[in-house]
């Protein structure tokens, strides 16, 4: 059965899954691509997403493969897409990942502003939906055909489908930083009491692996 | 030189170093007894604490025994100490630990209601601080002679001394579970604003360990 799952979402050990002040320049925010570092040294990250040989094999790389297996389709929050807020000015934005993204599927972008579906090289679209998050699981199960569907995020977009037990698993690495401010995953979120469990995956390279899922009812 | 450190300190993924709910019959609130299963498990915790044979040896042993060596004092909050609030109500309470507890070094109780200090077997003794956390540091420091002062817990007190700066390192033991409510460590700590850093230390056998440290300035 289809599913709806977060992949290598990196955290703080203090539970920001992004720095303060993000910008256009700087959109994972003040200190957040430390979060980061691990995927773009997988094998995997290097080839799929920066189009280049290099990269380490191992336990980091395996999660990352996971995360990309079995996708139908992804959902997207509008900051992740770009960094322009409000209306679209213009249809030049077109993601941050050149012509032909890493995706290779449908990809659902939540925003409050209508634009015309994008058809990118290799198989990526992006779709714009303004009728809201169920509306872009609904879309997103269709396209998916039966394979997985991806939460992006980001943290506004993954705490809004927790809160709604949307979500059924969520890959987590944690990250030995500390971030001190910045987007955080779960403040406000009583997980136990959503219905949701947490495992431990497996010790990786640069971070230790948690998956939570939900426990179904 | 002498150092302050939190050792074994056990949080779940969404942050939380104890349940909601805590009352004398559960100590460390609803869903806590999970956090600390890890330390249960091994041998050091088995031998110098529950006064038994048994127990994993492994990495996470290592890091109990390493959180009991070289420690020359404890301050431990009210709380920690035991379920009694308010005045004492008679001299009865000894602590969770029966006759000879695990420490065998002085121990600060902090707390606002004056008491006798209690010789206990092994070479614990309890002294009941009643001047505040700067005070109860400089006596451990005087008792410690050199060695390092653990702070114990619970959360608030931990808190405390992370706000003030007065923590040197802080092992954190990651558990793989979600608790929803309860204490939480970080919330409203600016760590990176307050000069810590973190590290990863080691993946354990059920937990991941990392280091929190203060970057002296």
């Amino acid at each position: 059965m289809s599913r709806v799952r977060v992949a290598c979402l990196s955290m703080s050990l203090d539970g920001y899954v992004a720095g303060p002040y993000q910008s256009s320049d700087d959109p994972v925010g003040v200190g957040g691509a430390r979060l980061h570092e691990w995927m773009f040294a997988t094998r995997t990250f290097c080839r799929r997403v920066l189009s280049r040989d290099g990269g380490d094999a191992g336990v980091d790389d395996e999660l990352v493969a996971r995360g990309f297996d079995g996708i139908g389709a992804w959902i997207i929050g509008r900051n992740m897409f770009g960094p322009i807020r409000g209306a679209w000015r213009g249809e030049q934005w077109r993601g941050w990942w050149g012509d032909a993204p890493p995706f290779g599927v449908p990809v659902f972008v939540l925003t409050h502003h209508p634009r015309k579906t994008l058809e990118m090289a290799g198989g990526t679209s992006f779709h714009f939906v303004t009728g809201g998050m169920h509306a872009a699981l609904q879309m997103a199960r269709d396209a998916a055909r039966g394979e997985d569907v991806r939460i992006g995020g980001g943290a506004d977009t993954i705490r809004q489908c927790l809160h709604e037990r949307a979500i059924d698993e969520m890959h987590i690495a944690l990250v030995p930083t500390v971030l001190g401010a910045g987007e955080h995953l779960f403040a406000g979120l009583d997980l136990r009491g959503l219905g949701y469990r947490c495992e431990r995956l497996a010790g990786g390279e640069r971070v230790a692996h948690h998956l939570v899922s939900r426990i179904t009812t």
